[in-house]
């Protein structure tokens, strides 16, 4: 199989923290979005949504969606499990997770798109008052994952889990649209700290 | 266990038709979120998100996300499975739901919700440019996928699944803010009559 991957970019990340953390390897094929190899004819008969990653399999078969490419790894490889064990752990993985999708990552996602001047060709039309809401709408979900974060030691429970992974992704990124965390968030902070720590991390 | 629901919202819905067709039966708790149920503070203390549907466990445990929902009955009930068996299906449905749910369930929720005076006091600020984007990006996610249902009955492939729930109840829900699908669109029309005649579309 192979693993069309996007460098900096925060989903493609996502995806190589998952497998790092399994120990998993998976042969990379780079693409540059800012080339817009992502939209390329033959990209977009793998992917028609034109975006990364995207895992293709040896049967020709195409999987796209971060965390559907996750489900799959996770359903190969089930140790460590980083989506649950149980019923509960499941469920309770996949709403945090989702909640930090829908409250930050794709709140840093919108600030960055909408206002950057290198998305003005890629995210059409850009909209200066959404990113703003968003940043707003991003900080506010931090301050919410602080008070959260101080009666526990990961974002789903007392495991590592993918809601981790998503999390750290969105947090590193607020880098490019400048979105600054609180000084006075200290839980968000030491745990996004030790989340850096990990081995995994550099991928 | 019960289930706090919010009658024609969506992502309730979502979730009451999930439950028909797996045949189960949950009690449900209604929440009327124009008079702000979900924003008082009993409700808050169980989903600090204030988002319906929210399902308490008879051990005190809360799941919230309707498709964190949904997965804890699929891993209770596996039969009939909505979300997969194999690791491929399992991906597979993954990526679908979610790309409906991307590109055209939340398009047709901030069309809705950053345009209609009724959500003037629940979605701050509302931005009226950003749901006109929306308005066409779901007319877009529309047309995309009439192409894809010319080939195939079900939008994740050979048989019913979560997919066809989340794009039903997206399409369903146009009518709030009048988005028409194209007269062209034969296979998705035809789909959705499909969906609409199902048992389960009365849940």
């Amino acid at each position: 199989m192979k693993l069309y991957d996007g460098g900096r970019a925060p989903n493609p990340r996502r995806v190589r923290i998952f497998l790092a953390e399994k120990g998993v390897s998976v042969p990379l094929v780079p693409v540059d979005i800012m080339a817009k190899d992502h939209k390329t004819d033959a990209f977009t008969r793998m992917n028609p949504m034109q975006r990364i990653p995207v895992l293709e399999l040896d049967n020709g078969a195409v999987i796209s969606e971060s965390v559907a490419i996750c489900r799959y790894f996770e359903e190969l490889f089930p140790e460590p499990a980083l989506m649950g064990s149980s019923p509960l752990e499941k469920a309770t993985i996949e709403m945090w997770n989702r909640r930090v999708e829908l409250g930050i990552f794709s709140a840093v996602a919108a600030s960055f798109r909408h206002a950057h001047p290198a998305m003005r060709d890629l995210e059409v039309p850009q909209i200066g008052e959404w990113a703003q809401a968003n940043r707003e709408k991003a900080i506010e979900m931090m301050r919410f994952l602080d008070e959260e974060l101080a009666g526990r030691d990961f974002v789903a429970g007392d495991s590592y889990s993918i809601a981790d992974i998503t999390l750290y992704c969105a947090i590193d990124f607020c880098r490019l649209p400048k979105i600054e965390m609180p000084e006075e968030l200290h839980h968000l902070k030491d745990w996004y700290e030790r989340m850096a720590a990990r081995e995994s991390a550099k991928a």
